[in-house]
């Protein structure tokens, strides 16, 4: 009989911690709010004692998306109280909730990075989970840098762990170091031993991919008796990544007749959160990426072989629209209509509105289309939850569109002396101008905007991308600002790119206006 | 015993497939010369027969690049007279030639591509094989989609083949459907039956990405008998790719108590030839790809852990220094000095200049540096080249460098109604200018820059991007012209994205100059 694979998925924590992939509150609820509709078993919301933020994410993931028995929600502590603490004060609102600590087993891990003894270091590990297991009755315990440690020290703790209560072991190939026969044997080695003495605990893996295995050591995890995998959307992480998400349920599907085994994930919902997880961390897929990387068809890559064109069999293993290739979410704008709009709310969910309701819902929709240009569904979420907080509240629904700037007029001289520019916005009924020289084009019209609008930003990364061709050419502009230690992406697009840069800027001061100023998140 | 493996690379054959990616003939070139530094056994240099430009691309890397008798240089045919030949005329003038074949013997292939019998198409293969080898000794024979093959038709066509006269058999899994442990069986199974045929003959494997297991496969493949692998820089190639070659290499490196094999490449020479390939074919890597990924190691992606400051051991199986991160090869620029261009000249394996030539040499990349800004390895290569082409024909040396274009003056300016430019270029003595309008800044810019040049080039595509922390931050911008169906590729930076765009252009039109009108290349 086919075997149901627990998916665990880490984007949120292992994938988070990506340099420069950093999410805020509405962003990480628009990741877990995917990973939702995407059907994977566990999310991994993050680690809640690293900073108060993180906390806060965790809190409201397991509020708002762990509103539901068949999704666990999980975040990390390492086998401390405190840390255990945070992570059962902010995994509780979930109605499936657990704990995950994690603990080294390896000797460079124990001995050089602790400085304690491995009995001690056991005793440590043994104790967390003891006082864990008072909070909630769902424990995972992961032994960091299994692959590389002592077996039978591996196997000692593993057994001490789950005579004190922990519900899933995790063994983590910590640096990539794996290969997948050996890593295989010791899964069956552990499963058998695991089994003989509990067999509702289950056995898990975690692979990252330093020297490209981690999905096949995953795959061979699976095929010697694991139970449960962590991956994450596009394989990123920590160095070179994580086990891809994408590739093991793919293979699975693919090589159902080797591997027997399967997992809960709604395959059609793969390339849309690979592309929403790829552009709200700004991390760009590449093209040859196995599964959601542009090329990764043959199809999309324009190829029309003699072969292929006789029969698809022979060049291709997996059909894009297995993995929802053609069925994208969309990105609504000002000119989406009632009927996008009313869609995309259904598919969050969202469906039961009375049509008063409705329509409020959607007058405030037009007022952020107009100011923020893109609206995501995590923009459309925060919408329909401030309009229902004001409601219950009784005050009246404002969305204080007057916070908003738009751009009326401007013009940038480039040249060799001086590049200049001059701007002029409004907000509301306020109209600012400002005209300054710069370094170049780019930072004459920054410095300028800067002046106009109410927030000290500063520009971490600047991208223009334009495939032209002809008059229709496009300037697309994507932008990452700092305000308040937060990160803020926003993007615009026009023929100009100068008129570009001046919008995505503006679209990038709106959203931190929507942020701090139109919602007001709720505190911990 | 340690046991050496061959390593095949076909970047420019299966990676430059990939849409996008094909280079013209000095940066195939320049790509060849780089793999021969990194110490593969086997170039892949093109399939002759797709085009007249592969196939003066591949006799020029087989005598420029293959005047060496370890390093083999080969180039793909179908199992059809025509294919053979021209492999044949373009790989023959290498020290070391070899005709690489393909033809399937999966029932998809035999049956649905060709509409032949499985008896009619082994036959053809035999056939093959005999042409070939009445043209010279060396001959690898494809069983293409080995991996969904039936086994004993497969053997049947090993078998076959080997008796007709191939010298190495590459058992490819053409769609990336296999699993380690499968493929190692399958490897483990056609190696014993071959080495008990003739031990002389050479089993090779060539794994496909779809599923992520590429690497894994091409290692399983190693570990059950495999005498060769073929791979590709950063795992680029049809679809999701190839094995990447870094990977295979490291992994065979850092477990080599597992593997116990070895291949001669340089592995200070990867992170070089990584950069190399993904700039000219203007493939980004992904920042967590394994070993060549901006992530790939803790200590470049910023992290500073407790436990990494403990001990890199901890998280870091590979050193980045092993595979020459701190090592890069340097662009040239008209400051770089002669012990720089001496330096790059010896490394180019041209260090026996006289005192004079070096002279007129340097005198030449001067010229050459002020109008490209820019000087790569391929540059400097048909620089020295040509230099000693008008030397041997008795003509004095002179670069023209009166046909390149200086930009002299500049003014662009941004605005709602009539974006607009003006340019100045020089060229020689000539002075040309013009004015004009367009449907943004760049349009402008560009169609001022197409009047006054002589050019007419297609503009593919252009990319700005930058990092800007205050006032020192550069614009970069990229570019992909084409001219007369040749692709360029050029670049330029300048604290105006305006400016830089223009500098771009500039260049993108002195590279078009130096391949056309400067370097004569030989013909067929």
């Amino acid at each position: 009989m086919s075997k149901k694979i627990w998916l665990f998925d880490t984007t949120l924590r292992d994938g988070e911690q990506v340099p420069g992939a950093k999410l805020n509150l509405y962003e990480k609820l628009e990741v877990a709010h995917q990973l939702k509709k995407l059907q994977v078993d566990i999310i991994e919301a993050g680690f809640p004692a690293s900073s108060e933020g993180d906390f806060n994410a965790v809190k409201q993931i397991a509020q708002k998306v762990g509103n539901t028995d068949d999704l666990m929600i999980t975040a990390l502590a390492r086998a401390v109280k405190g840390d255990i603490d945070a992570v059962y004060e902010s995994v509780k609102y979930a109605e499936s909730p657990m704990i995950h600590m994690v603990l080294g087993t390896s000797d460079i891990h124990v001995e050089k990075k602790f400085s304690k003894s491995k009995d001690q270091i056991l005793q440590i590990g043994i104790d967390a989970v003891k006082y864990a297991k008072t909070l909630m009755p769902q424990i995972q315990y992961s032994t960091e840098d299994a692959s590389r440690s002592d077996f039978e020290y591996l196997w000692k703790t593993i057994e001490a762990v789950m005579k004190a209560g922990a519900t899933m072991i995790n063994v983590p190939d910590t640096v990539g170091y794996a290969v997948p026969e050996e890593f295989g044997a010791m899964i069956a080695k552990l499963n058998d031993r695991m089994k003989n003495l509990d067999d509702s605990v289950l056995l898990s893996v975690h692979c990252h991919n330093d020297l490209g295995m981690a999905t096949a050591n995953t795959l061979a995890a699976i095929k010697n008796g694991a139970d449960k995998v962590e991956c994450t959307i596009n394989g990123i992480g920590e160095r070179a990544g994580n086990a891809a998400l994408e590739e093991v349920v793919m293979a699975l599907s693919t090589r159902h007749n080797y591997f027997d085994a399967y997992t809960r994930v709604n395959k059609k919902e793969i390339m849309n959160t690979s592309r929403i997880v790829s552009s709200l961390m700004g991390i760009d897929v590449q093209v040859n990426k196995a599964i959601t990387g542009d090329n990764a068809f043959a199809h999309s890559s324009g190829i029309h072989q003699d072969g292929l064109l006789k029969s698809r069999d022979a060049y291709e293993i997996v059909s894009p629209t297995e993995v929802g290739l053609d069925d994208m979410e969309l990105v609504l704008t000002a000119r989406s209509g009632r009927h996008a709009v009313k869609n995309a709310l259904e598919n969050l969910s969202i469906g039961h509105l009375t049509e008063e309701h409705f329509e409020e819902i959607f007058a405030d929709f037009l007022k952020l289309a107009d100011a923020k240009k893109e609206v995501y569904d995590h923009d459309l979420f925060i919408l329909v939850e401030n309009y229902f907080n004001k409601q219950t509240s009784s005050e009246k629904v404002n969305l204080h569109s007057d916070k908003f700037y738009h751009l009326e007029d401007i013009q940038v001289i480039s040249n060799p002396i001086f590049p200049s520019a001059s701007v002029k916005v409004r907000k509301g009924d306020e109209v600012f101008k400002a005209s300054t020289v710069g370094t170049g084009s780019i930072d004459a019209l920054y410095s300028a905007l800067q002046e106009v609008t109410e927030f000290e930003v500063k520009l971490m990364e600047y991208k223009i991308s334009s495939v032209s061709r002809g008059k229709e050419a496009l300037g697309k502009v994507k932008l990452q600002v700092q305000y308040n230690g937060q990160t803020y992406i926003a993007k615009a697009s026009d023929t100009d790119v100068i008129k570009a840069s001046a919008l995505a800027y503006i679209n990038a001061i709106n959203t931190i206006v929507v942020d701090n100023f139109i919602y007001i998140p709720q505190t911990v």
